[in-house]
């Protein structure tokens, strides 16, 4: 289980190692959302995501004669590149697992952090097979990417980052939208704020369609969704809540909130205009509840932005259409 | 004129409203540049770009019964979304003073943040005169967007992060490469370097072909553009360095640094890929530098990102060209 002690933890063990991000804001924001509006963009942490902070703490948590033998993922996409730049910089070995076809930019990109990427066949091949073979052949150690605790602690390092740039700013309630996948990253905000800034309440974002830990803070219980193909925001979209996760935010978050694909787009453009960051459609569901979906929200939302690595054609649609 | 006193007491009266920008990076940068390379994003800085903390400067830095009159400013680019942001900030009046075919969003962008503006015609009209007669009628006061000592002090306080952002990292000498027009920005940063990191050295960067401060530099007295039209980085191009801002160039600056457009459009898109940041031409031009014009710099250079306030074509032409 992960606690603040855990957090604070990996706070020491990152620090002068991650961006500490700033909290944006800007005034057009504020007026169509009808409220006090900032934004934590982890578009800026290294390799473009937050999974960077969880990376850190999972490979610097380890055991140095365990470290040292390696790590193994399975991801195509941010969790990948997060591992793969953290291990590269502890100057150990990292394998990411990734199936064939997944986009060759991700691919590039993973191996250019550092890491060995093994491919194999999702039609024909077992990928918990070829991890396992992996990890006993070469004695790497497989890092979860969201329900493993040091992971969770990682995220976590963000709202503790949150509570004190809250603080600075005189913030002592609001709600703390959060883009929700697996649920590592508001879990981990959540415990973060749970004890250094009681006032402030995650809220869990998600596409319309692929709302599973919505529905299950909503059921109590781990409810799966359906289908997991058809998302743009395809980078938060996970079969369900997890195992360590689900009780943690069903313990300590607000009612979960889904927007359209549409008003990821948008958001995305209006964080390009009036932020200038760039922002993945997955990582722009948060700032788009705070948008558009204002109903159940107070007078000050702090939104994430949890990442930022778009594919340059989504990027000219989003461009094409809202720009 | 403006001493490091000045600096610093800009930094009091700034602090809590401007952002503390980052420094960021990316392993891909520093492998193109062939050096270590970090970023001053100013693009994330209010009204997007270093200009709001000049501004903030000096309307905070007026007498409290002159300030109340109002300010004016002649400026249809970031200097005038400064000014009305600061201004409406302080609660007082504030009127920009704009050619009648500045771009449209721009107009609407100063508007929104507050200010009046007043639309001149360039064929006919004299800027000067205008000013004037509505500084006098309604005692706004004028604030000149480079050579001013106030505004001058507010851009140094971007110099006095550089140089705490640097000795929390341990970086005791670097090329510090900032976009330079009018000099306002170049010449504040160089103050506050000379004071508080002494072996951090500004280099400024401008659009081949209007690098009035690079020959200026080399020559030894002041020289003016031939022509001000004709370059995608129009932001940072003025008829010549400023009465006020060459001398302090001039003793503190190493040799200025020339780009091309295209240049400047490929470290938009580097900065859009591996730093998540939209970036103006014109602010792109010390990353540009830094990147394709290394020869003359040392093991570490910052850059400075001055402004993100790009016209969507211009994005999305640098998105066909070079994403």
């Amino acid at each position: 289980m992960t606690s603040i002690a855990m957090i604070e933890a990996a706070r020491d063990r990152l620090a002068g190692r991650v961006q500490r991000t700033p909290l944006l804001s800007s005034p057009f924001l504020d007026e169509i959302a009808g409220r006090r509006v900032f934004i934590k963009p982890e578009c800026l942490q290294h390799t473009g995501s937050f999974k960077f902070r969880g990376a850190w703490s999972a490979i610097s948590g380890l055991p140095p004669e365990v470290r040292a033998k390696g790590v193994i993922a399975f991801s195509s996409g941010n969790h990948a590149q997060g591992i793969a730049l953290a291990a590269k910089l502890h100057g150990i070995p990292s394998v990411i697992v990734m199936p064939s076809d997944a986009p060759r930019i991700k691919i590039e990109n993973t191996r250019a952090y550092g890491a060995e990427v093994v491919l194999y066949d999702r039609a024909t091949e077992d990928r918990d097979a070829i991890g396992a073979r992996l990890s006993e052949e070469r004695g790497l150690t497989l890092v979860r990417p969201f329900d493993e605790p040091l992971v969770i602690a990682g995220q976590g390092t963000a709202g503790l980052e949150i509570a004190e740039q809250a603080r600075e700013m005189g913030i002592q309630e609001a709600d703390v939208l959060v883009p929700t996948g697996g649920g590592g990253f508001a879990s981990g905000i959540a415990l973060a704020l749970e004890a250094k800034a009681p006032g402030l309440r995650v809220r869990s974002c998600e596409p319309v369609g692929f709302d599973d830990v919505a529905r299950s803070l909503a059921s109590g219980s781990i409810e799966r969704n359906s289908s997991l193909s058809g998302s743009l925001c395809d980078a938060i979209v996970t079969p369900q809540p997890g195992n360590l996760t689900f009780p943690i935010l069903s313990r300590l978050c607000g009612a979960g909130i889904a927007v359209t694909d549409d008003e990821a787009l948008k958001a995305m453009m209006l964080a390009f205009n009036r932020l200038k960051i760039v922002v993945e459609p997955g990582g722009a569901v948060a700032l788009a509840a705070a948008l558009f979906h204002g109903q159940t929200l107070g007078d000050t939302v702090i939104t994430v932005v949890s990442g930022g690595n778009v594919d340059p054609e989504i990027f000219k649609m989003a461009m094409e259409r809202y720009g």
